[in-house]
């Protein structure tokens, strides 16, 4: 990934000095395991811990002789530590035990990150939540004005979805926690089922319990389609962000910093940039998965067809959806909200959004929908072509008259009667959110 | 979905008419709660399900003029009721009330189906898995022969997926068990969430905590996303499959039916034309899971972008998953497996399956790995390049007799010992998936 | 594709009944040459023409015991025929001889289709652009208030994208309009390259260079990218209807038929359901794309798997591309556009659209472009925050009225100087579109 | 792109440096006109560009501040300039002016460096068409031996699927050669379309006929749709290679390089790893395409969410296709051919590959294609069942011996004659290779 999507505390999980860091994990549980057995010297895994420095250009240099990173790496080793100490190093192991062990550990981190990541988000949310919670605000459906909502419920909406995604990334990271140690085909050839058990539980890990060459890479897919859905959230805060910026809305303002500049020509722009961005990230996290899916099918014991793509997208797209989610952070934090501007919008449309209201209760009085339905819509379509208050229009209908009188009429305009039962939805919320950050800590 | 690839038991779930009964279903439950409420005359809901007979067409008929699905429906069943029964029908509701609770119980449904599926498919492997668990074959990776592992293996290994699907299928109908009755945007305006709890408690559904004017996309993203793994997974098994029967192969052989031509032009023709129709087909759900994620970023309180594709994806996807499952099903339940011709791959290359016992034999005695992979790929390529058997190349390289006895060479010839845990793998997924079964049942 | 999404024109190309008579059409062209090289009796050709009638369950009947959907149709074609006439039918020919040749007759067909809509959109199009050629509007980037433009410039830009996706839509159609009657794998086993290129040459096609037993899947690939491109199209402009749409912006409107109803709860709506339900179809197009990219990489001479995923997707893909484009030109053709409206939300920043001007007025004074971007922007901000006209805080700007007098200044909010060149840009794309539609016709 | 799959040339043209230089080459050249217009000194370009030198960490440094890359870029070379010669730089112009302009000089670029790898990669597969052209290999459909094909043809289907990818790639970089110097919303409101078409003549682009704030997505979404096209080709061939080198198969070897390891634990491992790693790198592409795609429904003027996935996937797909190209390049010159092996193999059915000349031959006699078929399968079921030559058991079938001599039996199994028209294919392609190389040069 880029650098300028790229956060340290995710990157560290993708170097290359982290990564051979973690091969030399794995094989020293292993070796762990073998001093414990007795098979190697007593200390041994602890004095190549001590004398083995990662150098990785001298693990590349070895890597353009015999084409192989795994075996590079292995003679790095060799190279520093005391002979006997290493000759059973990688003893009936194949590359892969090595790799999917320690990308594991990395997915595993990365995964970490992201529900720290979805931790913050959410904190943030809860918090516009409750300071927003009773300021009315018009919905919109297919972008129309709807009926009155308050913000507070359209930030618990989510919150609700942030609490989602930290069960799912849970999940993600449970899936995708085990490690094998099984040899060259799965079969343990040259190692031994308990071998791979302690060496293992060193590392944390559960062992797969049937790998091939390889750990199954549906339980990878799993993890991405995790990040997908992840990313799929912060899009669609972002494009709400972006709706409730424009010009013609402006409900809030991404923070726009001092000495920020909107545009190279036109000195007037506020831009919702930061949503922006991160909506189109979201298309990228989208595309990793999709190779992600594509690497299942592997051929027979493996073919090594899924390394490259995971090569690239096991970095971009943790790193990419851990940006995403930070920059929202970021964007919510400091998030300006004009709840007046809320309220004029909520009344644009002149009381049309007290529609169903009247359709109710002429319904209450004894109409069919349907006879209802005709009366309120000819006097809404009215409203809108004309200008003029919804109340108006339908206080000189006779027709309507002739069921409701005008204080009846008046009730169906009751906001707070509308908004009634969203205090309960945003207790609902926090009750679960509670819940999740419990699981978390 | 195309008939050809369609299975009655989940084209049921997907007619129109299978639709109008649960919107049906819906409505009725909030009429039961209004009698219950004593808003409504006591027994009118059981009338109306008496009285309505769905009649797709007529439905139709309606939709053309007033362009609505769910009015339409809705004049339909005025149509057809006593209109005192029916008075308060959809009252305080929205259209997505009904489809989005409809909806649920049709993806419930439809995930149903698909565990049912996965069960059948994880018990025909299972019985493969035992009969042939100690049938030696060679393990191959990139392509190449690898080590020994047995068929039973194999066979284990598509198991334990299909017990990893089935977790991953409840947890997606779970997480789509959820409905709406929440209003046009989610608040409750004119209806309460005590209704909407006992209203879906008839239906076996959970309340969605905050709805906007529909139940988020996330929630249905997560079921495609569920198919797109088990796909994935039938997918890896039919490419298998197709590998195992390829005429250099041939391990398997998909069944042949009596008549049956494997072409038009060629009478000798035997095509694994099956597990080649399913590699397709895993193409195509995953495309949809891709349209599913895009479904997500719905404008403020809902825009009804996403309806077209649920409208084609949701039976599509649904539909070609269980297709998949079935034929998968057939394929192996036919399945006829050459053992012989299994044994014959594994001996093709003359021992060189063995290099790495060799290997480890030599390190065991004192080289390092450095050393002894030298020694070992000498004789390794040289088998390959001339032909002859490994064993014999080994025992006229001097130096490698320097370090083991012929006996001990011999030793590392061992197919037993090569294979002593495949029985423990196979065990162990045996009780994974007894424990899936139990969860299942 | 459900009826709901599909047109007559595009369904007739997809039936099962078409596609065996295009099956029948690939067979009779190959009788015909061989009529001609005196091989079968004259006539023959002619003669099953007229005895054959194509009963498509008959047809489904026999391939339930062959197995083998080419095989039952000449079996239905060899019932009904003189045998003596038939019994050199698909002689040396294989299965795909007939199938991918016919395909490309569906495709090209299908594309021909797509190339009128495309026609008819851009028709629509071009009348929308010139009857608003000169209606002022703001352009809007980042959804903020930018600079004027004008609605017939927003309409050009459709109708260049329009005219581009012609040429593609031409391209993809060339590039699918070839045959293969090549044999089993290609090399002409058992018939001649003279004989395929006379049978091609009958039903309009050009021979493949080098076919396997199958036309190279690239080329269906690139076929259904440039569905993807159209489909792109549609979603921008079905997207941008959206946002014109909205109830904060309200300059256009979507064809809202009498008796039509926005909703089954609020009377008062009009949705832009139908932009939103096209917005929709594109992810599926999008989505179809991807599973044909996926085709390419067959094993060997041909593997099938390709079969199954373009049962589904070339009628899928082109029906929902074929409605999209349809649905698109009733959108259009009934669209109102509210002309005072833009000039309303044009005049809504009170003159912040034209902070460029003042830009560049003083640094065509003298300032650096930094110096005069402060002054501007400092004036622009207040005038976010405060409410006011521009101009006003400007002239009030004793900095900025020591470079510019107030003369100056007003000819910096000239509207018609700032579009002076929309006429050009709209002329540029008539004659682009005329070039356009000379090739079309 | 990580740096294992990042070939120089190509990411010399995505590094920051470049881009700057490029973003200087646009807005000199509209100095250069400004200059021609009188409007500033003359030489004022040259000695900007003389006195100008990118310094990208400074940029950097302002953009923290101003965070605005193209005004921190502005103010670099302001800093470095006569105020003077600069007091007109960008005057009229919005960010993307520049950026776009720059952006499609990069494409261009990227799309010529693919050219040429296209162009090589044809060129070593032309001389493996015509180094093999004769050799005698087993086609395959289904995996499943089928007719006898030359390994010339195998090559001669690749260099004809290279020749279309030349020319879809030669489209792709003509739709992306245009550029735009229109203003903040395409409407030329302070530049005009003179100075558009003069400068961008200087760099060689063509003028959008109407751009928003940006050129249109869909150009550059076609651009990496021919990119996913040729990683198709690369991955087919990728895959073709892999299956050639199976063990069972044996008829090609990637190039394996002297102290080249193919396992860390199997010393006689000979793995298609190259081929396997560009299989993968295809998924990757691919997945480009679909958020390119994604990119094109900007929200009205323009909105900037193509901007992330652009930074990231434009160097990422051209970096990877090109090492993709390259790659395969290296895998094909230092390919060898096994052409005893495939001999062994096209034998290996014992004659199997020629029942379809033995079924023409009895239809030839007056057989229905049915009754000759039943006749030939049946004894091809047995050859495959039981070994031996199919010849013989033909030989053994009383029935057919009726129809056919022994000598006409004799003359179906001529491999001479199944590839008589083998030379006119390879012929074909090597003449449209020629013209796609004319083209080219």
């Amino acid at each position: 990934m880029i650098p300028r999507y790229t956060r340290k505390e995710m990157q560290a999980v993708w170097t290359e000095e982290r990564k051979f860091n973690l091969w030399l994990d794995v094989e020293l549980a292993v070796l762990k395991v073998f001093e414990e057995e007795g098979r190697i010297p007593r200390g041994a895994s602890q004095r190549v811990r001590e004398r083995v420095k990662i150098n990785v250009s001298r693990i590349q240099e070895i890597e353009n002789t015999v084409r192989h990173d795994v075996i590079a790496f292995l003679v790095h080793v060799a190279e520093q530590a005391n002979p006997e100490d290493v000759r059973f190093l990688h003893f009936g192991m194949t590359s892969s035990d090595v790799l999917d062990t320690a990308f594991a550990l990395q997915l595993r981190e990365a995964g970490y990150i992201l529900l720290d990541d979805l931790k913050k988000v959410g904190e943030v949310i809860e918090s516009l939540m409750l300071e927003y919670s009773d300021a009315p605000a018009v919905g919109r459906t297919h972008g129309i004005h709807a009926e009155p909502i308050t913000l507070g419920v359209k930030f618990a909406s989510w919150l609700s979805e942030t609490a989602r995604n930290v069960k799912r990334m849970k999940e993600a990271v449970k899936e995708i926690s085990v490690g094998k140690i099984s040899g060259a085909v799965g079969v343990y050839g040259h190692v031994s089922p308990d071998l791979e058990r302690r060496a293992l539980e060193l590392l944390g890990l559960r062992p797969e319990p049937v790998s091939t060459q390889v750990v199954p890479r549906d339980r990878h897919a799993a993890f991405f389609t995790a990040l997908a859905l992840c990313a799929g959230m912060v899009e669609r805060i972002a494009v709400e962000i972006r709706h409730l910026q424009r010009t013609e809305v402006r409900e809030v303002w991404e923070p726009f910093g001092r000495g920020q500049r909107g545009s190279s020509a036109m000195p007037h722009k506020k831009n919702p940039v930061l949503s922006e961005n991160i909506t189109g990230l979201a298309r990228l996290v989208r595309s990793y998965t999709l190779a992600a899916l594509e690497n299942m099918p592997l051929w027979h014991e493996r073919d090594i067809s899924h390394s490259s793509v995971e090569r690239v997208i096991a970095p971009d797209a943790t790193i990419a959806t851990d940006f995403m989610l930070n920059r929202l952070k970021n964007i919510l934090e400091g998030l300006q909200v004009d709840v007046a501007q809320a309220v004029a919008n909520l009344n644009l449309t002149r009381g049309l959004v007290f529609s169903e209201s009247v359709l109710l209760a002429l319904i209450d009085k004894g109409l069919s929908r349907d006879q209802a339905y005709i009366l309120v819509q000819r006097n809404a379509l009215k409203c809108w072509d004309e200008g003029g208050e919804f109340l108006e229009y339908l206080k000189a209908d006779e027709e309507i008259m002739s069921y409701l009188s005008a204080e009846e009429l008046d009730k169906c305009f009751d906001m707070k009667h509308a908004l009634r039962h969203t205090g309960l939805i945003i207790d609902r919320v926090r009750e679960e959110w509670k819940k999740v950050l419990e699981v978390l800590n």
